[in-house]
C-alpha cells in the first residue's frame, strides 16, 4: 500500500498534487495548520491538523499514520517576505526533523521541494543557463542547506528544484493574477519585466510532475520545469489574449543584473530521461486554462 | 558587560575556553547535559543543566540569562560514530534554533565550531591544500549546511573551522592518548599513519584561539590551526620522547586516497592577520605538556 503524507497541501503546488497522486494509486493524507488554509473542497484527501513548526508534531503524526511516502512542500511562502525571513531558519530546522523522523519511523521514500534560488543567479546572468549551487538569498541558502544535510543520510530521497509557475490558487500579488484580474475587469495592466526569460509551468503540471517524480523512484536532485524559456512579455500577451484584451496590456523592460538574470531556465534532462515526464500545457493552453479558472472564481465571488 | 554562554563546555575544546574567556573579561556560563560530563573542577564558570536537543531548552535559557555572546561547540562527538550518525541532523536542527533564538532574544555575537571536514578532502588529496567546500561525510555536510543557512541571516557570526588537536581531556581512543598511555605503561605503541601530514594544535591553544576570535569581532569563516603541517610520525616520536620511550614506538605508513589526503593543513591567514593570534605551544612543548598532564592524571587514578 502506498500512503503519502503531503505537507503544504493547501498551497499553490500542493493542491495540484492530490489528484495526480490518487491517480497513481496513493492514499493521500495532508497536514493543514490549525486555522490555516485547506485544499479546495472536493479534494480526495484525509486532512490532519498539525503545526509542523511545533516540536514532535511530525513525529506523532508519523507514529499514527505510518506513511510510506512523504511529499514535503510546506515552507514560509509569504509573497516577497519569504526571501529574507528568519522563518526560513525555522523551516530548515523543522524539515530536518520531519524527514529524519519520517525515515526513522519506517518511511520508504521522500520528495522535498527545492528551488531554482539554490543556484547562483549571477552565473545564470553571465551564461544564460543555471550553474553552480551558490544561493544568494536566505531562502535559497536554507533550501540548499536542507538538501546538503539530508542527501548524505536519507535512504531514498528526491529533491526537486522548482522554477517558475502560475495557475489557480496563486497569491493575488503574483504576476499572473495581477495582470489577468485587471484585464478581466477592463483595467489596464502592466508587465514590468517583459524582457526576462523564465521557465513557466502551469501549477497543475507542477503537481503532476511531482507525483510522477515521487512515483518514479529516481533519487538525488533534479530541476522541475519545461526546459524552455519564455519571455515574460510573451507570457503577459498570452494572458491578455486569453482575457480578450491585448489592447490594455503595457509591456516594459528592466535592466538585468546578477540578482535578476535575463534567463532562468531549468535543465530538464533528468526529468525527461529518467522520469519520462512532459508537461500537458503549453503557454497558450495553460494560460487559457488558468484565465478560465480565475474568471470562474471571480464570477462565483460576485 | 560581556556574558558568554558556552555549549559543549565539558568537551575537549570547551573546557579549554573557560580560562581564556575569563582572562578577556567574560562572565562565563555553560550548558551541561543533565547527568552528563562537567568541566574540570575549579573551572570559573556557572553551570546550567540543559538538554540542547530538547525543544525550547535554549530559548528558556537565553530568556533567563540574556547572554551577549554565544560560543556553540556542542555536537555529536562520539569517536568514530560521529562521521555518519543521524545525530548530526538533530544537532544541525537544534543549532539552527539555538542561534536563531540567541539573536532574536538580543544576543550580540556568536562563534560556532565548524570543521575541516567541510572541505573537499579529494581536492586536498590532489593539491596538498584545502580547497572548495564539498563535504564528503554527514558530519561535514551538517556543519556546512548549518553555516550556509546562518551566514546570510545572523547579524554577527564567526564560523571557526577546526583542524586537528590533542591534549588533556581527549577520548582515550584517539591517537595521542593511545600512544602516550601505552608508552607510559612501558607497552609498545604504534602510529599507523605516520606519513599523513596534519595541522595539530594543543587543545589549550584551540581554546585560547577561540576566545581570541570571539573577542576580536572578525566575521565570516576562518580556519583554526597552526598553518603548518606535521607528519603524524613526527608527532608520535615527540610523544615517545616526552614519555622517555622512543624505543617502544612503531611507525607504519598508509596509502593515501581522496578520503584520506596526505596533507590537511589550515589556511591561517585570517587568524594571523585579522585576529593576530599565534599558538603558545609548538609540537615539542605541547606534547610535553599533554604527556605531563596525562601522566599526572594516571598517577591520581592509581
Amino acid at each position: 500500500m502506498k500512503r503519502v503524507l503531503v505537507t503544504g497541501a493547501a498551497g499553490l503546488i500542493g493542491r495540484h498534487t492530490i489528484e495526480p497522486l490518487r491517480a497513481r494509486g496513493y492514499e493521500v493524507h495532508a497536514t493543514v495548520r490549525p486555522g490555516g488554509r485547506r485544499p479546495p473542497p472536493g479534494s480526495d484527501v484525509t486532512l490532519h491538523e498539525s503545526d509542523l513548526l511545533a516540536p514532535h508534531a511530525a513525529s506523532r503524526l508519523f507514529e499514527r499514520l505510518r506513511p510510506s511516502h512523504l511529499l514535503h512542500l510546506a515552507w514560509v511562502t509569504e509573497h516577497g517576505a519569504y526571501w529574507h525571513s528568519a522563518e526560513n531558519l525555522r523551516w530548515c530546522a523543522a524539515s530536518l526533523e520531519l524527514v529524519r523522523t519520517f525515515f526513522e519511523r519506517g518511511g520508504r521514500r521522500a520528495l522535498i521541494a527545492g528551488s531554482c534560488a539554490e543556484y547562483d543567479w549571477a552565473y545564470a546572468h553571465r551564461h544564460d543557463r543555471v550553474g553552480p549551487l551558490r544561493p544568494a538569498t536566505l531562502y535559497g541558502a536554507c533550501k540548499r542547506a536542507l538538501h546538503l544535510a539530508l542527501e548524505r543520510w536519507a535512504p531514498d530521497l528526491v529533491w526537486v528544484r522548482l522554477f517558475h509557475l502560475y495557475g489557480p490558487g496563486e497569491s493575488p500579488r503574483r504576476l499572473f493574477p495581477q495582470i489577468a484580474t485587471a484585464l478581466l475587469r477592463g483595467q489596464r495592466a502592466s508587465c514590468r519585466a517583459a524582457n526576462l526569460v523564465r521557465d513557466l509551468l502551469h501549477a497543475a503540471d507542477v503537481g503532476d510532475a511531482i507525483a510522477a517524480v515521487l512515483d518514479a523512484g529516481v533519487r538525488g536532485a533534479l530541476d522541475l520545469g519545461t526546459g524552455r524559456g519564455v519571455e515574460l512579455g510573451a507570457f503577459a500577451l498570452a494572458i491578455a489574449r486569453a482575457c480578450g484584451r491585448p489592447d490594455l496590456l503595457d509591456r516594459e523592460t528592466v535592466a538585468c543584473d546578477p540578482s535578476r538574470p535575463r534567463v532562468l531556465v531549468a535543465d530538464t534532462r533528468r526529468l525527461r530521461e529518467q522520469v519520462g515526464w512532459r508537461p500537458r500545457f503549453d503557454i497558450e493552453s495553460g494560460v487559457a486554462h488558468a484565465v478560465a479558472a480565475l474568471s470562474r472564481a471571480a464570477g462565483e465571488r460576485r
